[in-house]
């Protein structure tokens, strides 16, 4: 039996664009939250949720449970590094940043030494998923540790799914990774073919998305697909970086993945030809034009399935 | 503006598996509906929701429009040959059986020679997904004639999509399939491999069906990827035969579709070792064989996302 | 025992590139030959080497082997209507184009019924390689048939193959232009990684060349790969053609073919983006694209393994 | 200009199966050269051809130039360790085993330390290649080198290939066996399809070995494929670590290889089914396999275009 919710001390690393969602959601559910980030003013706002916001990560030293939400394993090491300098230690660090197997393993070592619990724990959804209160956390460490956090996991979005012991929670995120990859180009693949046989884009998305097929990824892809606004959600080089490392695992496993693979080639394909700085979903624009077919915004206004 | 839902006639033809459930939500939302099966026994329960079932197929020549549910295009055929033997015909044919595109403008030309206006509208869910209120139609066909039948498609589940004129509607629905075969075989390899990393596959699918990747397809395949219950919904040969239809209308739109090849390829793979009589996602099997791992049920009860 | 090849008297259909170059090692090797093309000009400077050159095809109806050799199956249609449009027929037709497998049984037919003997026989090799004596036939149709013809076979280059009954060299050579597909894809695929490693493409061609896996195909495409002389020898377009033959034969014999269908896609994607006018070789400048790469031609002189 | 053959001290490490026939052809060949291997008794033979057999490495530390033809990367490291382990040491050292980048270059440190010039020459064929004459190398370092050692190497078959400096002739070894490995999987597509179609293997493959596809690897390979005689002379694992290779340096210089990539998960597939232990040309029987064939030889003496 978990403790209730309302009795643990909670500690809030990163205010970034997704951070700062999720810290407001567990402050907005009126849990005792303190929260710190590197540029302070982006987290002052969370004051109004109840949020204490500090100056110094140490103060964070003492809080029960302590969530970390960065940019880099680098940012990691070094803010863990901060937050344990003193004597003061947290009973448990639940980590969500997208961070390698080995920066996790890594983390997992230099907590244990100091008799500190550890989850792996990263998310799926952006930052307009937690606003719409849909996020997902993949979860893996011990057990107990993961019973005691997941009320505060479940708080901030639809639920958590505990996947095992170790760092399996972050090969469970490369796995969600390489099906976001997979289903993207497939995406293309069709929603191409759709075009030249003469359906709008939106009206086959509508489709789509509305069958059993769609998930809230088409459906949030699907403004970029229609009029084609590839603002910058997640590069062509981190997504080829998520393949290379399900192929990898895939390799050291001894799992064929070929679907995997072809994916993987084919947007290296698009990346070789430069289309590196926008979003990812610029994949529909390679499709294109290895279909010889001139895309054009369709300037339709549909919805991502998030907003309100 | 269509007219009031109450004042047209329906009638509908085959009340197989999926056309029951069909049938049955419109008699329950309070429709003018009548059916013809094959056997008539198996539409007799329906008189309970209001419908009335004839005998005789010529009783729903006069209805303003008739829904067609049945097999094959062979079906199709015979029944809507019988349907307008003689004088009396509906104002419109609404076509949802999954059949060809050359079928499709067969029926359509048959149709136009009588007057009558016709509607291609196939569609997602199966018969679970009808029962659980979830079914959606692609549409194709004159845009007046998608408007006066729309309030009873989206009487039938969560709505329709309508993507143009003439058979678009059967293309529409080859991508969807399309996306099934590619979305089923990624599942199978990224399933494996969190297998063999560590994950219980009921542990990872969780996760994976609260993502962002999750869709109804992959939630109410998650019992069969779990206990390894593949009766047939969809042979791996029809599946074959969409994927084929699918790379066809890429050949003749010059639209590479690789992701679709290799999936196709590695189903033919699975029906040359002779797996041609389960479910089409017998895929994990072959993935497993191929992974050098021995597939066990897990027998764990998960939820396939419709039932209640 | 086949008939001295002295006491055959042979007959020519077709002096294009191909033919000509065929027909002069018939004529030069001493053989009976008697040759019509629809440009007479064209063949008249076989006359040399002490072939025929008639102006009537009828005129070659009464010899004994009957030779076709022309651009597609429309003129091989029309070429045998009027060679055997009067009462004299040939003993046996050898038909060495590049026709469907449709066709060559159409053809099969045709002959049949008036009697004549019928060898499919495409070839392997270009102008260039018939010129330096390394021309090879595939043949199928009635053993005795290709006993007959073989030493006349055999005169034109360094042998041929009999593979069986009916339209199965048709098979053989549409297996052969897979392998071509594929091998000339994989060749762009190192040849590229090469050269951005750091080796001249002229220098790792000639390792590749002498080494095991160089074959007359990859040196006679050594200058165009190196020196970016991308002259039509077979356009893009055929090329898919036969590649869409080889995997339609899949499809029916159940045969999975993933690194055909890849090659496939591939050469589709060249295609779509408008590169159809210069030869399939182009597929380097392609690969190169999207692999960040310009090319530039080393204008290195190599050889092609055919000239002397 | 090279100082004249007879004139250099050869020293050769490695009798094995294939450094046995190299060393023979140089010793036959008139040259002064003396051979050490770990089980003298297999170098003894040598002695004939006017070779001297050494007993000790250190005998061959004064030769001008050093010939390595071992197993592994640990084999080399420590036979060039006692090579130099004394005052003694020869001008260059040429490398011809199947080492690593890595290997190699930390080699080349090593040499470079002692002021020993090194040649990176992987081979091109095995010991039934070098018997007929007919062994290549692909050869990296500095030219003056090349230059020197050029004359021996071509004694030893038809030729060798300078591709540059530094490690260049081991990636270029790596791209020539992603070929083999591509090449052999198209051929197994092929010749299964043409099995089903109706043609024999041999025939099938009597007219590709002659055609302009055909090459040494097609040749040496066909017994293996008409008669199933799959005794290893490469495994599936090192063929998969070779692919594994190209598609690293792939990754590296971002040059996307789907046809390769493709053919290392079909390889990984057959793994994966236990099929390890024999040669990696079984790749045909997972074709047959994967097309519902069941394979029998077809016991047909067939040549492998080397035996005389």
């Amino acid at each position: 039996m978990p403790t209730p919710i309302e009795k643990l001390k909670l500690g809030w690393i990163g205010t970034g664009r997704m951070g700062y969602e999720m810290a407001a959601r567990l402050a907005k559910g009126g849990c005792d939250i303190a929260v710190w980030n590197r540029t302070k003013a982006k987290a002052d706002p969370l004051a109004q949720y109840g949020a204490r916001v500090v100056s110094d990560l140490k103060d964070l030293a003492a809080r029960d449970i302590v969530f970390c939400m960065v940019s880099t394993w680098d940012d990691v090491k070094q803010v863990i590094g901060r937050l344990l300098a003193g004597s003061a230690k947290p009973r448990m660090v639940v980590e969500c940043s997208s961070i390698s197997l080995d920066g996790s393993a890594e983390l997992r070592g230099i907590l244990k030494e100091k008799g500190v619990e550890y989850l792996a724990a990263p998310v799926s959804g952006n930052a307009k998923v937690i606003k719409a209160g849909k996020l997902t956390f993949v979860v893996s460490g011990p057990r107990p540790a993961y019973e005691a956090a997941r009320p505060y996991l479940d708080m901030m979005g639809t639920g958590s799914s505990y996947v095992g012991e170790g760092e399996l929670a972050r090969i469970a995120k490369i796995c969600h990774n390489v099906m976001l990859g997979v289903v993207i180009q497939n995406l293309c693949e069709i929603t191409i073919l759709a075009q030249k046989v003469g359906m709008p884009r939106h009206a086959f998305l509508d489709f789509l998305n509305k069958s059993v097929m769609g998930s809230m990824f088409t459906r949030y892809k699907t403004p970029a697909l229609v009029n084609l606004d590839f603002h910058v959600t997640f590069t062509p080089r981190l997504l080829r970086k998520d393949l290379d490392l399900g192929l990898d695992a895939g390799r050291e496993f001894e799992v064929p993945m070929p679907v995997t693979s072809i994916t993987r080639d084919i947007l290296q394909q698009m990346i070789g030809q430069g289309m590196t700085e926008q979003d990812f979903s610029t994949l529909l624009l390679a499709q294109a034009k290895a279909s010889g077919l001139d895309l054009k915004p369709e300037n339709v206004q549909v919805t991502d399935g998030l907003s309100s």
